[in-house]
């Protein structure tokens, strides 16, 4: 009886063997694809913890808030061991955000779709330890940053406490955005964190339960079974397609007495929903949505929520008018957190209304403090600011004009330093910044073009109106992470060998290159098996082979091979027995 | 674009033919054993409820309250359509209970264990309606239930209403006993919901993630990893068994830095744990638990919890002791619900410490209530009340005494209505009554026996010692509910056929058998894929076969193909990739 069971020790096997555990899962899920996780040693060298704390006392203190794209990514992607890692964080999990709104109705449970930070950074050689507890203010000067435990300690008040750091990661990311509206924080749930999905879900059946109470009449049904989406963006357009499936597949067998009285209405306050994808996808979303009885209200904001009723304000004509509801989901956009404003004001980025950092990631004004993702943007740095000293950089014989020759040395380094400057030429048709001076000059023969400081200002003068910001989505957070990962990662080596490209303003190189962002692709569910698809070179794909296409890429973005397979196991229950419907 | 895909179609086919989805599920988990549901037709005749509205008015109305393993039960063996049944209950869904202790672990799901109540019912021809509320009242003279929704309702504060009924089921269950200890209900944890197990969950979690904060003394991360357990009934003992594997199997790699200030103590009044198992079982559980360094503390009664401390006393010394922890789960048995406590000061049921019924689950002193589960006792009649009577029936020629003729003509009615009389036989080591009667005569001849009524009277002394209270368990409620769904399915018939036991103190027969309970063994989980089972006939068995046992029956008790699908497949996950730490 004191032998292991073959359970116990198949059991062991598989969870000490990280291959044949992955191998059992492709099979599992027939190839769903590789992940973002890259396998190292399932255990890490025992006591490790013991060892970093002793024997590397003189290891760089790195400290990184946050566990969602962006802390995650960096923290997956860091390798190099000569750091001391604390993360903080008031989640003590990995959340992979994009299926949210499918959590809210239960098509992917909750559980799926995390990972327990510490499961995923103890497969590391680097020393990593987790705190769960809050941000609630950052020393740039004294280098400290001041957390608060979430919970209720039950320790004699000792809840508060700080942590010295030589590096900082920043990635908190952002809160929902009400713009102030009176009523969105008491009555509107958000739709930002797993626990917010929870409670839509919960939210849902009980309105549904409440409508079935006998004591109602009709009009009062009809208001509880009201939903109001606000916001007509990805996240918004993909609950209410969620949110009608679930009713339609699933309660409207459940609940045949109030079936007819169920009303789902999208607000939007721009003229379209699903606006920063191209037209034909607008177009297809409005269409099949009033289709299904979706009721679109473009054109309208929100400028109260009481517990009843909710405002509108129509944009054009200025009418108000304001329409009874059981439940609205606000989706408007994000804002910036508290900790991130106090921030702001310490290092004087009073003026701004997110976080700048520079092309590296660097807060501006702040050495040695990063930030990544929804809490930060990108402060691009404009060609017009550095026009002088890139002209004096390039003209290296200093002849006061510059030849096509000298303009080829440089210009690596000056696409690579401003981006904005590739993107002008790829979108005016020319194929390298000769044309582009050839252009300005009207010149015919590219060997005979010399420009002055003034002619070179006028011709890339339209250059800098192609500076974007970086959408705040989990795809640009992601790759903050893993850029600024591999930035630490050799951090020695390229203070050696810079590898980034000209100081125009300075000596010598940057150390990196600066961060770009790849676009590989949007996509919008739209419910009923159809998924609009926008990839690069405004490939546009709407219908189910699209959704099938999402299925492929959610599944394989997983974080871990574990959550890919919860994540297509609820897939499967769902196709095969519907979603749940119990009020837990 | 507008045609099905492969996928909705594929999905449509399987949930509207439920054989095809059946044989999958039934590949997907290789046999995973035959259900308590029998499948009905998938769809209710389209409308099925507006016709019950109107056309059978004169239904009787049934209100059932509870929707537990006695109510569901009943549920799903109803079949007379000529009841129009109303069900009402706190929780939209049936929670498969025997599990929650998996579910306080991850090893189980939450959702995994719970199917919607108006799924169960939507399959059936009978007209059985839903509403989620609380009962708070019974009115029996006025035939009434006093009910009250139990969300914030946001309705104008319409919470109440009531509910007409022409025959009552309660099955409310019971609520966790305090025994009225200073400090339980604040500071304690139970284990009788879902929502309790998913408590206990993000509690376990919470003390982990405590116990790491850096402001910390060793000893009060000792304190916080400190797990408490009262009550060392099969819950206790399983909760403390799954805690045990969760912390080792999975917490203690996670949490490298405290694992070794984790401790557990179980918690038992009486002076062995199981003590409703056999002695070998108990024996196995505590020295399994002593090795594993559970700390077992017999003989101790908990006396006052406060926030921080739990304070004991040695039931045998006297003495009273305090130590400090971080999480107590209570399971010390079960009270009566306040509603139940009210309904019986109306039926003058004062003197009770639980609601009494007869042997065919009427309430005493109440026609057309019938109460089962936890909520109620069936208060078994005793011979001795009904001697004479019985006498009188059984002596057909008015002769004064008592053949063995007369005897055996009259013993089967008096075995069926006094079922206490086989198990005192049995127990003896007599075949039948005449056994019985011989003994009381010391004659050695069968034909010559007779008696008169004293020496009847001493002959069954005895046989009321017999008598015990069943046991409050998953496997009465459902026996009572299913028996008392056939009562209802039969009513009519059995009113002109009466198929029970002639009625000793009245004419004619009753027209049931009285509810008889069949016990087919019981399974206590000790942890470490080992588990005891007793089962009928006193046949024991302790060890890992034991646990493949328990899989296959939980897996096949399960009450549909999908939470057995979802059961099995987190027992499969578990396997693979172990147990979820994430805070939600």
């Amino acid at each position: 009886m004191r032998s292991f069971s073959f359970f116990e020790r198949a059991s062991r096997a598989f969870r000490d063997n990280p291959t044949a555990s992955k191998l059992l899962v492709v099979v599992a899920i027939s190839g769903g694809g590789g992940g973002l996780l890259a396998y190292s040693d399932s255990k890490p060298p025992e006591g490790l913890n013991a060892i970093a704390a002793s024997e590397y006392k003189n290891k760089k203190r790195v400290v990184v808030l946050g566990t969602g794209w962006a802390g995650t990514s960096f923290l997956k992607n860091l390798k190099n061991p000569s750091y001391d890692v604390q993360v903080i964080s008031p989640r003590n999990y990995f959340a992979f955000t994009p299926l949210l709104p499918s959590v809210t109705c239960g098509t992917v449970e909750a559980r799926s779709i995390v990972e327990p930070i510490r499961r995923i950074v103890k497969k590391k050689n680097v020393g990593i330890h987790f705190t769960e507890a809050e941000c609630i203010s950052i020393d740039p000067v004294n280098k400290k940053v001041y957390c608060q435990f979430s919970q209720d300690t039950n320790s004699d008040g000792k809840k508060e406490f700080s942590v010295d750091y030589d590096y900082l990661v920043i990635g908190v990311g952002a809160r929902a955005n009400t713009f102030n509206i009176p009523g969105v924080v008491e009555n509107a749930h958000f739709l930002k964190e797993v626990e917010d999905a929870q409670r839509i879900r919960r939210s849902v059946i009980d309105c549904f339960e409440r409508a079935n109470l006998p004591t109602l009449s009709d009009e009062e049904r009809r208001r509880i079974l009201h939903f109001v989406i606000v916001g007509g963006g990805p996240t918004g357009v993909e609950f209410a397609a969620e949110l009608h499936d679930y009713v339609n597949e699933d309660l409207m067998n459940l609940y045949p007495d109030v079936k007819k009285l169920v009303k789902i209405t999208l607000l939007e306050a721009t003229d379209h929903i699903l606006n920063m994808f191209d037209k034909r996808i607008t177009a297809f979303a409005e269409e099949k949505f009033k289709r299904e009885g979706i009721d679109v209200k473009t054109g309208s904001a929100v400028v109260k929520v009481s517990d009843k009723e909710i405002s509108t304000k129509a944009i054009k004509s200025g009418e108000t008018s304001s329409m009874p509801y059981g439940m609205v989901v606000w989706s408007t956009g994000i804002g910036t957190r508290p900790l991130i404003m106090d921030f702001m004001q310490k290092i004087s980025q009073t003026n701004r209304r997110v976080l700048a950092t520079d092309e590296w990631l660097r807060v501006e004004g702040c050495d040695n403090i990063y930030a990544l993702g929804d809490c930060a943007t990108i402060n691009q740095r404009k060609v017009m600011e550095d026009i002088a000293a890139i002209f004096k950089k390039a003209d290296k014989d200093e002849s006061g004009t510059l030849t096509v020759k000298e303009m080829q040395d440089a210009i690596d380094d000056v696409v690579e330093r401003y981006p904005q400057v590739e993107l002008y030429l790829k979108n005016n048709q020319m194929e390298s910044i000769v044309d582009l001076l050839m252009h300005a000059k009207g010149d015919k023969t590219m060997e005979s073009i010399e420009l002055n400081i003034e002619e070179f200002k006028s011709a890339l003068s339209k250059v800098d109106s192609q500076m974007k910001n970086l959408p705040a989505t989990a795809q640009v957070a992601a790759q903050q992470g893993s850029y600024l990962a591999d930035c630490f990662n050799r951090m020695e080596e390229a203070e050696r060998n810079p590898e980034g490209p000209i100081r125009f303003r300075g000596e010598g190189r940057h150390r990196f290159r600066p961060f770009r962002y790849k676009h590989f692709g949007q996509f919008a569910p739209l419910g009923g098996e159809q998924t609009a698809a926008q990839l690069p070179g405004d490939w546009v794909s709407i219908g189910h082979s699209s959704q099938w296409l999402w299925y492929s890429v959610y599944a394989s973005k997983q974080v871990s091979w574990r959550t890919r397979a919860l994540v297509v196991s609820d897939w499967m229950r769902r196709f095969v027995y519907g979603r749940d419907s119990s009020g837990i």
